[in-house]
Order: C-alpha cells, then structure tokens, then sequence
C-alpha cells in the first residue's frame, strides 16, 4: 500500500529575509530545509509563505494538500482569518497539521486547541533534550531514548494547551523547565501535531533526527481513510420507536 | 471546609417566552428551575439571560462567578462577541463552566473545544438512558448505573469534540443511536463540563437525577486552587547554564 | 514502504469442537475464519489454539509474531501462566495484540488492563450497531458511519477496563444498553486493541466490514519502530552535576 | 459537607530500622511523618507496615480505609499476593491509592497499571524540580508553578506505565532526565494517584508542599459515591426486543 502523502510546508519567512544570522542557517528560508528533507523521506512535498497571495493557501492548494507543515512566529496577526477559517475546515475534514515552535502562538493553532497557548520562553542558547515519553507511538519511530539539541531556545510549562491525545515528547532544559513537546490530537477527521523545537536561530530543522520525527508525524497525521460524518437532522429513527417507547 | 460555591444559570430564555409548551413546563425559563434546585443542594446560584444588558454577563459578574452554566439554542448568533471572550478568558483563569443540551453550538463551547460541535439530532420523543461509563467519576456520585428519560431530543454521532479528557457518560437512544453524553475537560486553569440532556419541550431539569449530576458538576468545575502560571519571558534560568552547556 | 505483518491468530477452538451450530459457521475454527481474511487483505497470517503443545505459542512462534489476535472463552482458565507471561512479554516489548470479544476475561487482557474486565451481558439474538467515535482513527479505515450487526450478544457498561487511550467505537444495542467496543491503548513498546464483536453463535466474522476493523488494527498495533528504553541504574548523569547543584 | 476521610498510610519501615541515616531524617519511620502531616490536615491517618500479622492490612482494616498510602522499596518481594489481592479488589470497589516513590515497583501498583512499571535511576543528591502541568487539577492545589527539591533521587523516562488519566507534574533533574511525577488513574470505581519524590535517605515529607500534594491527592482518590456496577448476566432486556429486531 503505496500512498504519497502531498505534503505543504508552510512558513511565514520574514526572519530568513531580514536576520543575516537566520539567513545563514536558512537561505532558501526554513520551509525549504524541511521540504527538502521531505522529499528525500519519499514525500511530494512545496511550500507556501505568508507574502504569497492567500499566503499561497488558496483553497485549490489546501484541496491537493494532504499535510500542512506550519512555521511562524513575528507576524502571526498578519495571517487573514479568512484563510485560518479554511485551514480550519481542512482540518477537520481530514487534512493533517503539524504546528512547529513559534506556531504554538498562530491564529490556527489557538483555535484548534481551544486555549491560549501560552508558555515561558528565553534565548540563552542553552541545550534541550526532548524525551520519547511514548516509545511505542508512530511518532517516535527511529529515534532513540532521547534527542540533544545542543542549543535552542527554552520553552517552559505551563503550556496552555489540552493534554495530548498522546504525549510522545517531553524536552529538559538546561535552565530548568521542562515542556511537553510533542504533542498529537484528534480533530474532528484531522489530526494534529505539535512539536517544540525549531528557533529561527539554530540550525535544528538540519538535524536528521529533527527531521525524522517531522516525516513520522507527516504520515501519522495523514488522512486515514474513515468515513465522513453526517451531521444535522435525521429525522427518520434507525429503529422502529413503536417497539421501544413507553 | 465548607465552601460555597457562586454559580450563575445562564439561560438565552427565548423558547419559554415565545413557545407556550415551553413555558408551561419551565414557567420562569428553564435557569430559574436549575438555580432553585443547586440552591436547595447549598449553592449560592444567580441568573443571567440573553436579553439582559452584556447579557448579564458583565465583567463585575464574571469576577463573582465560580461556576457558570450555559444553555442557549435558537439565538447563539446574538451572543456578543465581546462577552464570549470574556467568558472565555474567565474559563482560562480557573471559572467552572458548564454547558448544557444545545450550547454543543454554542459560540463559547466551539472556541473552548477548537472543534465544530455537529452532531445528529431528532425531536421523536423517543427515550434516552444515559449510561454512566466512569462510575469513580465525581460527577457520577449519587446516581445508579443509568439515568432513563422517557422522552428527550435524540443526538447521535459522531459529536465533534475532543475526545473528553474524563468520559463520564453514554447515552443510548431507542431510535438506534448513542452519544457521548457527560464530557469532562480541562482548559488553562478552568474545567469545563458538557452535559447533554434537557430539550426545552421535555421536564428534563425537573428531574432530580439530572439536578444531581449539575450539582455535581457544580462542585467538580469550580476552582481548585492551583497557581496562576506565568506566560511570557523568562530571561533569568532557573539554574546556572555554565556548568551543563557545551 | 512496504511491510508484511507476520499476524497470529489465537482461538481457544472449543466451541466450533463441541457444538455443531458453531460448528456449522466456523468449520475450521474462528481462527482460520480470521487468518484467511487477514491473508487476501496482504498479511501473512498463522495460527494457533489452546491444545496445541504451550498452546502454540513457543518463545520463539511470538519472537516471529508482530501482531496476536486473540480469541478465549471457556477455557481462560486453562491458559498456562507461563504463557500468559510469555505473551505479556512481548506486548511490552513491542508486539501488538488485538483482543476480541470475550477475550475481555482473558488472563493477558486482565493482566494488560489492570482491571477486572467486567461487563453485562445477554445472549438474545440482538441488533448491534456499532458507531465510529473517532472517524480520524486508523482503525476507522474504510468503515462507514456505523457497522450493523443483525445478531449478536450483548455486552454492556459498565465495563471495568482503563478508559482507553482512543476510544473508537461505541455500540447499541436494541435491549437497551451501549458499550465501548472498540478501545486501544499503548503498553510499554507495544499497542493492545479490544474489539467487541465476534460471539461464536454468530458469523460476525465473515462479516467483511468486521474483516476491514480486525485488519485496520493489526497494521495500527504492529510495532512501530520506536527504540527500546533502557530501565534500571544509571550512575552517570548526562549533566554535570556541579553546576546546577545548591 | 464535612466528610473525614480515613487514610492508612503502609510502609515498608525496613530502611528506618536498618539504616541510621534514614532513621535519623524519620525516627518512627515515613508512615508516621506522612500520617502526622495528614491529621494537621484533618485527616483521620492511621499506619501499618510490613512486618505487622497480614502486613497490617487485614480485611477488616481495609474495609475501614478510604485511602491508602503505599511506601515500599527493598521488601516488594515479601508483600504477600493474598494481601496484594486484598488491595486490588478494594481499590476497585472504591477505595483511593497513593502510590508513593520506589512504590512503582511494588506488586499492588504493577499490578493496577499492567505495565512493568520501570524507570531510570541515580542516587547524586541531585536537585528536582517538580513542574505542574495541569493547574486546574486538584492535586495542584495550594501550589506554585513548580516544588524545588534541593536533593533527591533521580528517576528517569521511559516510566513504564499507562499514559496517565491526568498528567498532573512533571519533573526536571539537574543530571538531565525528565519524569512523569505525579499520575492520576481511574480505576474501576477506585482513584490511584502515583506520586515520585520521597527516597528514604532525604527529609521529603517533611516538605509542606510534599505534604500538601499528598493531601490533595487523598481527597481526591477518597471513593465520589457513584453506584456500584452489577457485572454479570443480564437476561432480561431493559428494552422490549420484539419491536427493533429485523
């Protein structure tokens, strides 16, 4: 059972263009690492940024897009809401989202969770180990007891988010926080993926281990095959209610 | 360590004014029959409609309100903007919010759950047994194996919501359906709770077994007393970073 | 990538021996019922029964088994501890097991669940209709709305199990009662799915949507390909300890 | 509703005799300091150990306790299983368990999980800070964002166990593990609450805070009040059948 999963790595690219020191790490801007990467995973895998008209999420584009891939962080508000609305009804018709790092503050994210978002933060270079917390989920797949980054930002709890469906990742800090870092839910036909790590600043999205865990939440979060509901009134009973009523 | 607990009923109270079959089974709208009953279970519980400036819902109310309880159906769209992000925002910071029947469409139930909210739904009369799936459930003290109504709106699946973080009941419908009934949750420093039963043409919020599951929905929802976290900028680490870095 | 599950399908086989309408629907077992379904859905699919010397379930049959189906009901008792820890063993290390029906009493579904795995039941020829909760699930692959069954034994809440990682299913039935029929959880390396239906009165198994679920699970429980963890004592930090000590 | 909740608090009580350093931080042993700090808290606390005549917990003295309190680590082995079973089946008719530390191992909480319960481990007097991630709950009551731990034992994910219910704290260690501290269960009509810090040779519960959680947790796990479930044969249908069969 051979599927390709059409992946869209979707990227507000503003940091890469005006942050020399981003620049480095990412010339092609960050969603151009991570497709890359994708495509070497066997994946059918573009992109999209926020200066694209739609910020290149047309609903023809989101209607071929079986995962989106979302990075953003300076300019969250610029995102229409008209598109965070249709990202939104993709999602919960089936289309899979992986929200990454600074994303936890996007316009898509809070309404897909239902809360704030909010966390601790602060740049000080300092390493993150992000543990498999749940060896046995797709996510974790390939990857070993643990991951090192040897410099990211910090992101610390609480984390406002509902608990995960499934906890698969949580990260140590050398500061002293900790954060539950990756993190998957059921939406509705959808599922989505929230995974930490990722500042414009580091070159984390280089890491092949990094990269594994986005290729494992790309086919985990793809659309299953179930079956669309049917929502509204049915006015016609399964059952004969002569039977059973009293 | 008695404490008492400020609920306010928050009723849109339309179908008891407009709809004669309404009004004679819920003479005062259907928030005064739940707020006498969590009175006589030793609450201290307040009122609050639609039709009343913010709704009833002012900030000064909000501020008074462990727990409110939310049941809206024909006029959702006239709920303020304004007022349903205060609601919001009072959840986040620890309110207990309860929302009843039809508030599944409700404009603060959908932006709390991230999810649409559909569902099947049929005015047949037919019965409903609401099944409790969690007998160590708080919310489940005090009431046997299974609520029956002889006559209730049926809803059915799939109901898009998170999968509850507590599963409290089940409900089985004599036409052929069943629908995940008592919904548990947490959200940033508040609980919410959903509760399906109790259609406006039917005595359901006279029934004592129902009275009993608000009221201990009540208890479950209010506040428990934990820390506000603090979101934002953390630039100091908690521990030195000279020793762990690399 | 394309990988075959080597699955094994357990059946106590006693029933199909004993009694000729069981006989009559399972010529050659339950097992064999399910493994042929297994095979034309692209598994390669083995079986054994309880009288086959260590119920044939060697060391080294479950070193060679990815996913283990089974099926018990009169004779849990006469499964040998040994094996039960055997196969518990295994679970936890990464083999995915899919328990159906009345293998809720099973020693190895106790054990894995940790409850007594209690539940109603009734054989009345009754309808069961069994509804999708979680249409995003992969084990809701291909199956529609809801499965009719137009016979079947009735099981019903409460059932004594964890509530499940994912609840999948949940059914009706026409006497009245409902019950999580579809429920999965991981367990250390490995993942566990209890599927309701399946009284060996019935031909539920020839059932080809029943086929579609049965096969759904065995690819969502067959490892996934995470690291093993290393448990026990690890004198060495993976931190210097002098510069974060007080 | 002033309800006295009657704990029992079982310790092992070995280390404290054996071990002078440990019996100088707890001279009439970890059960006694625990059950002190609970009836400051209004509690009615009672004690046994291990070497008492059916290790202090007979029928009847189970029969009597709402929550117990489990403390053992070098002596797991000589916990008797008839015993154990006694605790079970209490636990899942009802009566709350706290499992406390090195209890992980213990065959009553290996047991109630159906996972090995194993972990990582290191003895370097190191710093824990024990983060919450679930500030609605009410184990997080009367908490800050985090409990510092100047010195402790290290335990280290993977923590074989279920996902929890609700994931209430999260640990950080100065040596760069992260664990699950503090995990909530449902469990039949029973509460388990699995609480990590508390090794023999630091003064833990003599932490207010320590001592806060475990009081929380008592109220918690003590029995909601929801009916017992029959579990069993249910011949007779709550619905007539004659009207919904085909």
């Amino acid at each position: 059972m051979k599927v390709t999963i059409r992946v869209r790595v979707w990227n507000e690219y503003r940091h890469e263009r005006s942050n020399p020191a981003v620049k480095e790490i990412y010339p092609d801007g960050i969603h151009q690492t991570i497709a890359r990467a994708l495509r070497e995973d066997g994946h059918d895998a573009d992109t999209a940024t926020l200066d694209e008209p739609e910020h290149g999420l047309s609903e023809e584009v989101l209607r071929q897009t079986d995962v989106l891939i979302w990075w953003g962080h300076m300019a969250h508000d610029e995102v229409e809401n008209a598109v965070v609305e249709r990202v939104y009804a993709r999602v919960l018709e089936g289309m899979g989202l992986i929200v990454l790092h600074s994303g936890h503050y996007s316009k898509i994210f809070r309404k897909l969770m239902g809360t704030s978002g909010g966390l601790k933060w602060r740049e000080a270079d300092e390493k993150e180990r992000i543990w498999v917390v749940n060896p046995a989920h797709p996510i974790a797949a390939g990857i070993g007891e643990y991951i090192e980054l040897p410099q990211e930002e910090m992101y610390g709890e609480h984390f406002d988010i509902p608990a995960p469906d499934d906890l698969v990742f949580v990260s140590w800090f050398a500061g002293g926080e900790i954060f539950r870092s990756g993190c998957a839910y059921y939406r509705g036909q959808g599922k989505v993926f929230y995974f930490r790590p990722g500042h414009e600043t580091y070159p984390t999205y280089h890491n092949p281990e990094i990269q594994r865990v986005i290729a494992n939440a790309v086919r985990w979060s793809a659309w299953s095959g179930g079956a669309k509901p049917q929502y509204g009134h049915v006015p016609v009973p399964l059952e004969s209610l002569s039977g059973v009523e009293n």
